[in-house]
């Protein structure tokens, strides 16, 4: 079957590109903070072909110039210039259709005697032909990978009220959509956008907003995040269509517990509204591709959608291009959790092909990491780099304790997928380099007096955060013994600062979890994204304080509607209850084996599904009993520390009183 | 005064991309055939600034945020978004203005209490702030730098007839002209446009043709290359406006032989044709930017236009950016023209300035080139490289000595540029390295029985080529024995195949001058550009067989109109006369000092300018006398081995019967 080819990653370039330059910010486009990498204008496709002859035909997204090499020497060559339609003679040739395309990026189609498809090569004419990009959503000769496929549907507002000067309109819920309106008068029209009623009521700093004059009553607006919109024209009538990409709710979670299913049920959405050409981090403010954020969409993904697509196009996008000369995001942990992320891919699918194809980004990227290394290892700042771990106080001085766990793991996993693409001494040479880092992490961060990690050795203060030793609890391999003393002596000791954002919340219930700490994981759902429910969320937010009243929810980063409301890192409750309350996980590669521990929490009883590569996992449990089925065979219920070879396409029951 | 600023070579980036994508071949666009480089979408522009405070405006080509840092630390910073009018406080500040800008390049143009100009950098976000690109054309806020400031000029044809099913116009002389056709039926249209009259009535084979549909009767052509328009509506009607770049013939050369005059004439006006954007090959068929033709153009600039800027944008769109990954225009040799080139500018104008803003792009493509070096420091063939030299039978087996010759001499070209940019010790590296692999050449190629070059030692076969001979005759340093020895055993001698291109007869008509052989160049003009004037030329082609009747004239590469009857490279009489009849030439850094050798060949008399930095030089000679008047200091003119020193504002008087 036909399909739409492209030189690898240049599809990733372009959306990305343009999805970098949408952010709107108090009445202005905002650009992007970080380095961006322009698509190639000119690139020529190939293949070498054996036919009985006759006509194919090129549909191409730029200026196509097309040559047939019908042997070995440089004068066989035919040159069809631009003609579309090319009559072959029987027997071997080699094509070669050139394309240049300035203002979105070259891509073919063909079909006819021959077809493009994932079996073809592709150049940026710098003599480095690899094969091309494909996707599954681009087979269909109309639809071209210059627009990206989004569904759309119409969607309505649920009340109309007068505001100020002019109306408002709620849409019941976060949502993000196209807008047109019309009935408007000819004067200018200032149009608020709002998360929140206060926000789409606030002229200055309602975060996305517009001012202009209607043409012939209308004015309409390309799609953007909000619940609410203010029109300073009283006539305004509105009508929206939400914009999505159309994934499958494979997964599900329901309980006894009403509110922990409302929790499931926004976190769902919250994931969905940010699942689009990438895992964004907000729907509303940046609605850009943060790395970090991505590789925790990676969990959340595989226990909702596990959509394969959306987890290559992220990691494409992310990894940029030659030459890398600044870190993913400008943030040094997160160029680190990219190259985990596609080791995590790599876990998930077993994708060698993928592997293949963005190893010489990881190449250029690990070159770049290394040559930054300070003389024993260790990755310190250099000018322009952003030392991040997470919004907290930290002890930065010289050497950072939770960057080298993530370069050691990043090595490591860099090495792992080498080994996996073939490249098996390359791969050996990392694994290696990845256990010298680990020891060093041990030697000069581990606190023989303290017996947990301290931020930095350099600074003399052997200062204690829970990131530190979340972030060597996760990644580094601790004894079993470390790993208690940093549960009991940090984790648990409320004297050692708590962890304020969803997004480290999301690893600190990762170690709860894995200490089989019983009802913590119900008991901070509930409490955190539960009572942020109940003051009338309908998507989870970037942030949330329980103390916090009315409007203060919406401020952040000193202004006072700029907080995300829908944020995808707030979505862990689904990976977390699959993967530590259904307890479905994938022990080797792709699931060929995997485990199933279903854990109750608090909870009395709980069922739901877990999509794997080829099928789904149904978990049910109560108090007396486990059902499981599962699509796929490699699979073991563990109950009660004992294990149950789970048959696929069979029922599986397991009594546990 | 301020000036549109850019990130250094973006502007060129950008117009030499989509100079290089308007190529039209037998009614279709022929996309480029070697590697382009986008620009950057997203730069920062930066400089710290000290005001009394007050106002400034933002003018951008794309999206802007603009940032006033006010203090060393992360959190004194004012953000002011998209706002365009900033009031700033009295006091230093650095201001950091982004803008993003997916479908040209990045550029502002910042005027007020503050004002862009070429002490601000710019980076694009890898955190490499280098000084800005500018340009003297771009001064005026309300002009781009997106649109390249053509001059444009109605022409009117000089004939009208009926030809075929149409008509058939006469412009008079090769041009380069937008034409619009009105008076037009509602029926499809064809147009061929050419630079033959026979070219312009093929259907088929006219380079340049459209079949449209009219618009209201009328269509209309982006700027291309003709002498003849052809219409197969018999009423249209057609208007022209010539589109050229402004630039002030500042050389002149006038002698008793109008012959001689005519050529000069016409290799002037063909040479305009082709200085555009770039230094262009032809004006018709490629109209791209080829390096070693450029090389060529920079000679005959100096002694026709002297326009720094064009010589400067030419040089930095060939240089390309990083990564950098394949020869130039894939030619191994026109890499090193190309470095050779960059020498060449700094030789001429002394602009320091520029070659430091270069010289990253310079170690790059180095780096590249000592990549691919054989282990014994030569240059070899790698897939995908041509060895070119010249359009003639070579013995390219192994390393070939040309290659040689120009890659040795390019690393000594850029050893220089680093020393006069203060990188002394890498220089003087480079420079070294350049002394041995001359060494080697000698050792390799000097064959001592021949006692000249052979084009390879590895082959065995010893051949004996014009071009090898001629490049180490121009580049290499030769002996005065081995010079003579090329001039008389390889130049002289006829049964050495002749060389047969105009690319190639400017350096072997160099070596004709540098032997100081009287009457040969005059001799070459008339023979080779008269006749070509003689057959009806306007302006002078690729390429020209004084043997070839009709037609014949027009056929290139297979095909009967492809050759381009206006080519940059024929127009090296203006350089060969300036330099070698008027006489005048640089001999240090920016004519510092530069020598006046008036020579009068086989002419009786002539007079003629030649441009100089700050100035020009004039000179009239006869049998009897010889007058020079100079506008800077620094020359010294040679009449009969004696020298006078010449005065500047004066004029210098020599007898010389």
């Amino acid at each position: 079957m036909a399909k739409w080819i492209w030189k690898f990653g240049e599809f990733e370039a372009y959306h990305n590109l343009i999805l970098h330059d949408r952010r709107q910010q108090y009445g202005c486009p905002e650009p992007v903070v970080w380095k961006m990498y322009a698509p190639e204008p000119v690139v020529i496709f190939q293949k070498k072909v054996t036919t009985p002859g006759g006509i194919f035909h090129i549909h191409a997204c730029g200026h196509v110039s097309t040559s047939v090499q019908t042997g070995p020497n440089p004068w066989e060559v035919k040159k069809f210039g631009g003609k579309t339609d090319i009559l072959l003679e029987a027997g071997t040739v080699t094509i070669q259709i050139r394309v240049s395309n300035l203002k979105t990026f070259p891509s073919i189609y063909v079909d006819g005697v021959i077809e493009s498809d994932e079996s073809w090569e592709a150049d940026d004419l710098s003599m480095h032909f690899e094969p091309v990009g494909v996707s599954d959503l681009f087979v269909d000769r109309e639809k071209t990978p210059e627009i990206f496929p989004f569904s759309y549907r119409p969607i309505s507002y649920i009340n109309k009220e007068k505001a100020g000067k002019g109306v408002l309109f709620d849409y019941g819920k976060e949502t993000f959509a196209a807008v047109r309106l019309y009935h408007l008068g000819d004067k200018k029209v200032r149009v608020n956008f709002g998360e929140s009623r206060e926000e789409a009521l606030d002229d200055e700093w309602s975060v996305i907003h517009f001012v202009q004059e209607p043409k012939e009553g209308e004015l309409s607006y390309p799609p953007c995040a909000f619940r609410y919109v203010y029109v300073s024209d009283e006539k305004a009538e509105a009508e929206a269509k939400y914009e999505y990409l159309p994934l499958a709710y494979r997964g599900s979670f329901q309980c006894e517990d009403e509110l922990i299913n409302r929790v499931w049920d926004a976190a769902a959405y919250t994931f969905h509204l940010n699942s689009r050409e990438f895992f964004l981090d907000g729907i509303k403010r940046d609605r850009w591709v943060w790395s970090a954020d991505a590789y925790q969409s990676l969990f959340v993904n595989r226990y909702l959608f596990l959509d394969q697509e959306i987890e290559k196009r992220t990691l494409t996008a992310l990894g940029g291009k030659a030459p890398f000369k600044r870190h993913i995001n400008t943030i040094m942990d997160y160029t680190f959790f990219w190259m985990i992320g596609v080791k995590e891919y790599y876990q998930t699918y077993g994708d060698r092909k993928f592997v293949r194809q963005i190893l010489p980004q990881m190449k250029e990227v690990v070159a770049f990491c290394e040559g930054r290394e300070s003389s024993d290892g260790f990755m310190r700042e250099k000018p322009g780099d952003w030392i991040f771990i997470d919004w907290a106080p930290m002890d930065k001085e010289g050497a950072l304790c939770g960057e080298q766990i993530l370069y050691a793991k990043a090595l490591e996993c860099y090495g792992e997928l080498l080994k996996a693409a073939q490249s098996l001494s390359i791969g050996e040479e990392y694994l290696q380099k990845a256990q010298r880092l680990y020891k060093l992490i041990m030697e000069k961060f581990y606190d023989k007096e303290k017996e947990v990690f301290i931020d930095s050795y350099e600074s003399g203060r052997r200062s204690v955060t829970r990131h530190s030793n979340i972030l060597a609890y996760l990644f580094l391999p601790c004894s079993k013994k470390q790993k208690k003393d940093i549960y009991e002596k940090v984790i648990l000791n409320e004297e050692v600062r708590q962890i304020t954002t969803p997004y480290f919340k999301f690893y600190e219930n990762q170690v709860h979890c894995l200490e089989g700490n019983g009802t913590l994981l119900e008991e901070s759902i509930r409490q955190y994204y539960g009572s942020m429910l109940e003051t009338g969320a309908t998507t989870l937010y970037e942030e949330y304080d329980p103390d916090m009243t009315g409007t203060e929810h919406y401020a952040m980063y000193g202004n006072p509607y700029e907080k995300s409301l829908c944020h995808a890192w707030s979505a862990s409750p689904i990976y977390l209850l699959g993967a530590f309350r259904l307890g479905v996980q994938n022990t080797r590669v792709a699931y060929e084996t995997f485990d199933v521990r279903p854990d109750l929490g608090d909870l009395k009883s709980f069922s739901g599904k877990v999509p794997v590569p080829g099928g789904e996992v149904e978990v049910i449990a109560n108090e007396k009993e486990i059902r499981v089925w599962t699509d796929i065979s490699g699979g073991t219920l563990w109950v009660n520390g004992k294990a149950h070879r789970l048959p696929a396409g069979k029922e599986t029951v397991v009594k546990t009183r």
